[in-house]
């Protein structure tokens, strides 16, 4: 299996930095999109545990578009295959000082395209 | 792309309990062994960011191995295609009532076997 081919790995970080600025700009429907649309998809985030395509839609719709600019630090995404990718990476806000945000998602290629599968999100304290 | 293969559900699956055995018993040497030894292997712990298998390992070596002890809930693995799936679970530990774990796995087939590449462990209050 080759690991971060470069055509996979440029593929897969457009897919990651279109994620990053829906978010940042709460483009709910990109960011839907981004998740692969089935009841196996999963989403770990700060403060709820979404099982389900369903449950990820109605928490987007119903979050607050306020505070969501983050900077990303030690953003690392490696792709097994020509099919699969994990990215990871922290973050900060300005409104959480002293606090580390951590982001992994699992991305998956299918014919549309590139989709997250599983994804996790938490924040803890600085060490 | 199969989703959810039997035969593949079956062999992510074993390793999923291999694992999580090995966790509670604390048997460091097979933990360490069902990561995949490359600097590109991550885990954000529960209070630790590790990039690499070198800060990871350093980690299980220096881990308490008292109150490891959990029980998993809605535990969901999906594998897709052959060589590559994602394991989630909740989790629970009787010395911290009221909070609740969150484990996320993404396992790839390697020519030695199932290895974990990517990990996020966060606990948070319970809902």
């Amino acid at each position: 299996m080759t690991i971060d081919d470069p055509e996979v790995l440029a593929e897969v970080t457009a897919a990651f930095r279109s994620y990053e600025a829906a978010l940042t700009g709460n483009d709910v429907e990109t960011l839907e999109g981004l998740f692969n649309d089935d009841p196996r998809t999963l989403r770990y985030g700060a403060t709820e545990n979404l099982y389900g395509m369903d449950e990820i839609r109605a928490f987007r719709r119903g979050r607050s578009p306020k505070g969501l600019d983050r900077t990303l630090e030690r953003t690392q995404i490696t792709a097994y295959g020509r099919d699969m990718a994990v990215a990871n990476t922290l973050f900060r806000r300005d409104g959480a000082p002293g606090k580390i945000g951590r982001q992994s998602q699992t991305w998956v290629r299918f014919p549309d395209g590139w989709r997250v599968v599983s994804a996790h999100v938490s924040v803890i304290d600085e060490g």
